[in-house]
């Protein structure tokens, strides 16, 4: 069966994690990473990135095992994108204690030929600039162009940012980004705002307390699935989007039923949740579609009342 | 028709707000206020509190016209509970500056005969030897009894605490509460432990972040609806137990399917949310059973998703 594609682009890079359970060096990550892997549970995917000359040869074959087309990786001489960051011991709060760009400065993403009629694009969190870029380069309009940002961009490329905002169909942000983007602390307000600028659908995450989506049938709710063991939350938002956007290719889901990109939801919260039990992307690059299933199962449970609340 | 009764425990006071909008001064306030208005827009309620020579009559009349008998308002010479705090600009946090206990200092539950047959029971945050001294009271068994605390009981009164959670069906507290009571960090993990002290099922309410049941049948997590303007989170809670009891009272659910206690969940938040729209009580003192079916109908709207989460 001929299945539709997911195009991600964004970072790759090594992390070195303190938690609170020790330190762990040099552990794959990066947004387009946690997506692709979420993403290839459920849609074949195809990736766009920059590693440097010191990326070792098994984590593209890492990628590849899983589905995921890596011709779209770009290897430049230098060092690969490194990240250091330290949680708290609740793992609520993560704070950046250092930051090599390394290759990934001068990251400029070249879409394969083959990708460019890829019908669901993921543009992770990269300049805005670029993220446009990435847009102009496709030869089709895409059924979904689904983006990321941050706080760096909202303030430092507002201009960028808003041009960009005017190709994308679904903006994926969390709160603090999305208060600070708009200036307005009353989420339902904010996405009201962000909606009048382009991207009809904005999904707003929430970490440990789920995900809220503003779209033309209005308002829905998924929320994080409680979990006994949280291990790491690295990547468990990228991990998210990535689900969304695979169960959207998997489905061809988007404008047929308001349910299908709340169902995506469910998927996207699962995936994070699955994300956040091991340290960085252990537990998704061994995720199977029957434990995703049977996630999404209990999932279920975990909200079902039956379905009518009428007094009667 | 004849209808089960909420039986409501707990303080009735004046509050003194300090909100980012304005100071608002002896104000109509306290948990067994906050819960029997809540609950009246679905059953009939009776209330067991005190209050001071200076409460108005008003007042009294004002529950009396929502159908809650006060007949268990004992008037006690002196000054009613009266409670002071100020609220954090986004309305997240609160500070108590001072608590003036009054006659509630010596509150001893007295239950009318009439109320000794009610089926359902709301214990609110008192001392928890008061709390079980109700029990006793009761003629019959209820079909359910639910009991709010605090950290300050967790703390101060552990053995009181640990005889009432064995005479408790349902226990309501807050995360912060779960957590101080089982000194374990994660939510599930607390709930497990806490359902083993005698509350078979057991709320977990996290406010703005919506709440956990945990019962026989498993987890449950209903959101909290997103409003537009949030003027005051004082008496949310009550008002969340409170709409969960009269929901219950209404519709004889409690074992009957595990549904029941699950759309009870939704009339909880629900109540919470007309609560927190305006300062005080006014709101929910005012509100109609067809305001709530239309909040319900939008809250069924934010989680539909179709009913099934298969990839088919």
């Amino acid at each position: 069966m001929s299945q539709d594609s997911v195009l991600v682009v964004g970072s790759i890079a090594f992390d070195d994690l303190e938690m609170p359970q020790g330190t762990f060096e040099g552990v794959l990550g990066g947004a387009a990473t946690y997506s692709a892997l979420a993403a290839s549970v459920l849609a074949p995917v195809q990736i766009v990135g920059v590693v440097g000359d010191d990326f070792p040869a098994e984590h593209l074959e890492l990628l590849r095992r899983r589905g995921v087309d890596t011709t779209g990786v770009e290897r430049a001489p230098g060092k690969t994108f490194r990240w250091r960051g330290r949680y708290s011991k609740d793992l609520a709060s993560r704070e950046t204690l250092d930051t090599q760009l390394n290759v990934f400065a001068d990251f400029r993403p070249k879409i394969p030929a083959a990708y460019k009629t890829s019908p669901y694009v993921l543009l992770g969190n990269i300049h805005p600039s670029l993220q446009l870029d990435v847009v102009k380069q496709m030869n089709d309009t895409p059924r979904l162009i689904a983006a990321d940002t941050m706080n760096f961009w909202i303030s430092g490329e507002p201009v960028a940012l808003a041009a960009l905002l005017k190709r994308v169909n679904l903006l994926i942000i969390n709160d603090e980004e999305a208060r600070e983007l708009t200036g307005i602390q009353n989420l339902c307000k904010a996405a009201a705002d962000i909606r009048t600028r382009g991207p009809s659908q904005l999904i707003i995450k929430r970490g440990e307390h789920g995900a809220l989506l503003f779209d033309p049938h209005g308002t829905f709710f998924v929320p994080a699935y409680p979990l006994e063991e949280v291990n790491d939350p690295t990547g468990a938002g990228d991990s998210f989007a990535g689900g969304l956007m695979g169960y959207l290719a998997r489905t061809g889901g988007v404008a047929a039923s308001p349910h299908a990109m709340r169902r995506a939801m469910f998927y996207a919260a699962a995936m994070g949740s699955f994300c956040v039990e091991a340290v960085g992307s252990k537990r998704i690059e061994r995720l199977t579609r029957e434990e995703l299933a049977a996630r999404l199962e209990s999932f279920r449970m975990l909200v079902d009342f039956g379905g009518t609340l009428a007094l009667g």
